[in-house]
């Protein structure tokens, strides 16, 4: 039944929230972070928007200027609130939006209480469910961000465990073949199978053979690349990388500091010393890279990682691994119609794909076909590093 | 006894902000608004680093790190947290500022019940107290900022009554002669006299005769300035006035909105029609000096204003007054030494004198020799325009 | 013989600035554009750097600063001028840089004249002949962006054809299989095999049945494209499309000019009238994708180009193809150590595939491997669109 | 009569740039320096627009588009290029520019052989040879920017002797009194008596006893500024220079290089070591202040230095000096109507005045009552500091 995934979804969401004071809800400190306040009414703001709206009769809008607000990149729903402003809003307050939620919340449980049978309608409620998860996991980040960019870094009761030291596993090999890539389907007796559009097409892939990592790289591989002068070698570096570590001075993977010689890193629970044995984390693509020219190899593309994953056990979901795939259509890739098809399709330049998961997102979330993005200096998710075998 | 005044000032402060959401407290929409957390932190930062600390044997700062956080532009008390960068911060909370309040309060109080009979020490605790008035002002004008610029326009009720009727009043003329400029001592029997560094080296100046406008430019003026094609025509500016109107598409005062053909302003109450009558308010120095232009006249030198204040009640008090004359340093102007010498000598360039105060300055807290001091694009405070008659 | 070649190739580039006045050699309109005098220069320096200092037992160099002064992105060859600056230098004069030419060329015709043995020397001249190639169609488009852009519009006698109708061309099927992808050595007799580094790792790819255009979009297409308001729809558009059309008010190709309702195009003759049968040029990949979307297909992908190519004329050449694949390494792609190792590998990211030649492409110069590369922003090559029939 | 002095003003601009380089003329490496060649058709665009159009009977434009292309600040007069993509242009090209230069001048020589006698247009036509005397000297400070900042630093023979030691002077001490300040007409006999408008109102001004320093400020007492940490300290500072010394990284005058801990400047006779006994030049205003300050005094006021200069011999002319007025309007200053008008006051914000005249002034442009104005953080002009005595 949809109710229950929804009410479980709901809670989830605000159960990330619970240890924030307000004002932790309110600030933007850089335009990739959103403030959590605006992740709250935006999520709730879709269930409006998408379910409410059009399908429940009789339905009236919380506040007329709420989709202004909290709309995000749907441009055929009105003008938005552009994304570097959303961090000098002081109303809705938090207060509010918790008003808002309820409101949705208790209009979505009349309505689902008769589980709809309608194929489009169950569809559309599973992709908003899908999508508050990727606000739950941005939730994580950005609040993340926003204490460990606070002088004070604080300590905040997060349900979340970023480090824990890496399983050893033994490499995968990928035989040489043709595969089929893409999400192609549920398995049998699996409860609402779902995909995004981007994972649609199922299509071949030629793959040479290629081994990947058993594990991801480890803090302490990662100080070596460090030590070895890594962030002072242009060799190392795409052009644009090198460019990015120039401009901002980079030395080290986000949230690391340097205390009397002693690297540490910025966690919920506070700055500690790194843990040598867990998984490098918050390192942008172009780092990634430059750790496996070091190395002598490659990052794998997303069509090795996904097959590999279905070959073997790989351990994934400690953290987003970086591959060297652009993010781009598959074949045979449309975009759908109206403010949904605007989810995926019109993101697909200038961005990389990650697999896997990370400790950040929920539980059940993801998948081996998921296929998620970044810009290739972004740092800020819970991203990692495998590497093909040299 | 200085405890009354300082309990009296104090309260103030806490009772400017009675009306906000924690929210409100957070935000930073542009550079030159600072938070109201901000704002009620560092007013309290500055009783506890200029006396508390030097002065009263025993006292335990309340927090090593706020000093860092809350510090404004005294270069000589360690690293500052970057102007822009004050609307990142969640922490400290709200909560935390009225703890860091009363804490102070308290050491301040127990400090201040032996009236303290040093001058040294009493100029320092006036200054303390004036520097709070300014930033009361600051906190009427950076809450408002925050309001008016967020899309509900949210009304709120704050002790500030911004639009009434310019009262009438006679132009009031200067005679040719030379005028001696500057503070000069309190009048027999006042209580605390005070003024800021910058008033002081009494001097000469030779003013030849003039006649300043009794009343201040109406909203009824400034319209047919407006539909006159004022923001229209470069002729009427200076250069740097017209970059500045193109570059913002400036078209109006601050806070004006031009609903269905009827101007309207954002006020405390919410959105209203302007009011004919009342004082123009939240224009620009380019634009007072557009304004005199058109008119055929200029803005009164502040030297000219002091002296007018002088003669006659000018019925200041409302909007502070752009004059055309910059702010530079007075014969025998010199800084002090330490902090409390970057008080007001180091922004002695770029910015032009307002003479006078407004409907936010703190009752008694301005005087005829009073310099305020802003840069010639700012229109954020209560600023209005007195001209010379033509 | 090398030295035949090395001469063509070098006096092919004084002919391309024949027309030039010394100003024209100068001017540095944009970032992406470099002024003429300093490709003329740049080139020499190559063969200085490369082939003369290391080779010639006893070469002097013309002038200790300019290779400061004209390297371009090899890091290890010393501080380079930054791009962003060349357009500031007035100084070598366009006479110098002639006169270090001379002397260069001089030094290599003594070196060639008797024909280098050493394959290794062989190739890097070789590679020298290429580099010098890719920099004459740069000066191509440079020079038209530098003419372009200046309010004049002048005329300038240079020998590229710019405009021709589009031949008329059966589409291309590549049917079902597994192809190889990369190049994979001369054809038996050809003189001087070359290929760039970046065509290397000859590897497998699996395509599905597809079916190439025949022709390019030509401007009449490309109109209609406008007229049925394609630039004002954000549905058409990739996101970071569709912000660069509205950050940069685009709403036509470059060199696009509406003049009195009726389109005209800069080119080398002065301002003319658009061709409606000649292919669209000057495109940005964004233009080329929306395009493409709002014909209810796609770009080809560089794979699907390169197989096309083999099976049947595709009569490219007139046009940079933009296809909708990211510039990214060949499985085995190795980066060469030195400086000529920083050629191709280092750009691997946030560009896209160009694939065929256009105009401004010196003879012989491109081949179906060939893989040139962009940001997907770029207009001011002879950039095209080749679609998948929908 | 006046075409003598046209003859001899027009052929002093020419011989300024009689060593140049083509390539010299069309550089501009930063916002503030225009190219030479724009400098001198400029000043040709300024007779052909305000005097051959409007009072020559029959004169034709020499390229209709020139009057877009060399406009600079006169907004009456059509759109023009924006100032900091002059530097973009190549065409017209030098040899246009000194065609059009020709046209233009045999059409004045024509035009003025019979004396005018109208005194406005006389009073134009002495306008226009200010104006282009204005011209010459920024072709000076221009042209040693371009070449002073090429890394090549190339020596120019050019007819400025830039450092000559100090003379010796007493100090002159202004007695307390009321001044008139402003040009009050030309001394019996002297020919084509000429004022900016700027300079106009004379006014009083009271001054108190004063003494400024006989001679400007020399190397070697620069040289003790910098080695007593001048530019660490921020207490020497304003709050805008401090900020402009970090964002600029400023450590020292313009063109100043230490080359193995010896410091040099660039002249036009290429790179020397500084001589210790000439005045400092190619300071802002910020430094000018921060040294004052060091040096516990202060720069004086633009009344100051006018009146100080009616007493004794003032011995200026090597450097501008830097005076901490604003530039602003004296009373019943007049803007003159139509695009001449738009000569002076427009620019009376955010500037300081600098009084006297520098080596590259020419001969008979200055005089005591002459205001040039710059913005304080401004270096690229011949400018000095003379200091109050403390």
């Amino acid at each position: 039944m949809l109710l229950t995934a929804f009410q479980s979804v709901r809670n989830h969401s605000v159960a990330l929230c619970a240890a924030l004071e307000p004002e932790d809800y309110v600030v933007q400190p850089t335009a990739d972070v959103s403030p959590p306040k605006w992740h709250l009414a935006h999520i709730t703001w879709f269930w409006e928007t998408f379910v409410l709206v059009p399908h429940m009769p009789g339905y009236r809008v919380f506040h007329d200027d709420f989709s202004y607000v909290f709309n995000s990149y749907y441009e055929t729903v009105g003008k938005r609130v552009l994304r570097t402003q959303r961090g000098n809003l002081s109303r809705p307050t938090v207060a509010d939006v918790y008003h808002y939620r309820r409101y949705v919340d208790e209009h979505m449980t009349r309505f689902l209480v008769n589980d709809p049978t309608d194929s489009d309608l169950r569809n559309l409620i599973v992709l908003g469910l899908n999508h508050e998860q990727q606000h739950q996991e941005l939730l994580v980040t950005d609040i993340k961000y926003i204490l460990g960019h606070n002088p004070l870094l604080p300590a905040l009761a997060m349900p979340v465990t970023e480090y824990v030291p890496n399983p050893v596993s033994a490499p995968i090999t990928v035989p040489e073949g043709v595969y089929e890539i893409g999400y192609q389907g549920g398995m049998p007796g699996e409860p609402n199978p779902f995909y995004f559009d981007n994972e649609l097409g199922v299509h071949k892939v030629y793959l040479a053979k290629t081994t990947l990592a058993g594990q991801l790289v480890t803090n302490a591989e990662y100080l070596e690349f460090m030590a070895a002068g890594g962030y002072q070698h242009f060799g190392y570096w795409l052009a644009d990388g090198w460019a990015w570590v120039n401009a901002n001075a980079v030395q080290a993977p986000l949230y690391w500091h340097d205390i009397d010689g002693q690297w540490h890193y910025y966690t919920f629970g506070g700055l500690v010393p790194i843990d040598p044995a867990a998984p490098v984390c918050h390192v942008s693509q172009y780092e990634a890279d430059a750790f496996a020219r070091w190395r002598g190899t490659r990052l794998p593309t997303e069509f090795e990682w996904e097959v590999a994953a279905g070959l073997a056990p790989l351990n994934w979901g400690q953290r987003w691994e970086w591959t060297n795939s652009a993010y781009l259509p598959y074949p045979g890739f449309v975009t759908a119609g109206g403010a949904v098809g605007e989810y995926n399709g019109k993101f697909m330049s200038n961005q990389l794909v990650l697999r896997g998961g990370s400790v950040a997102t929920p539980a059940g979330h993801s998948r081996p076909t998921y296929r998620n993005f970044f810009q290739p200096d972004k740092q800020w998710q819970y991203t990692g590093i495998r590497l093909i075998q040299a």
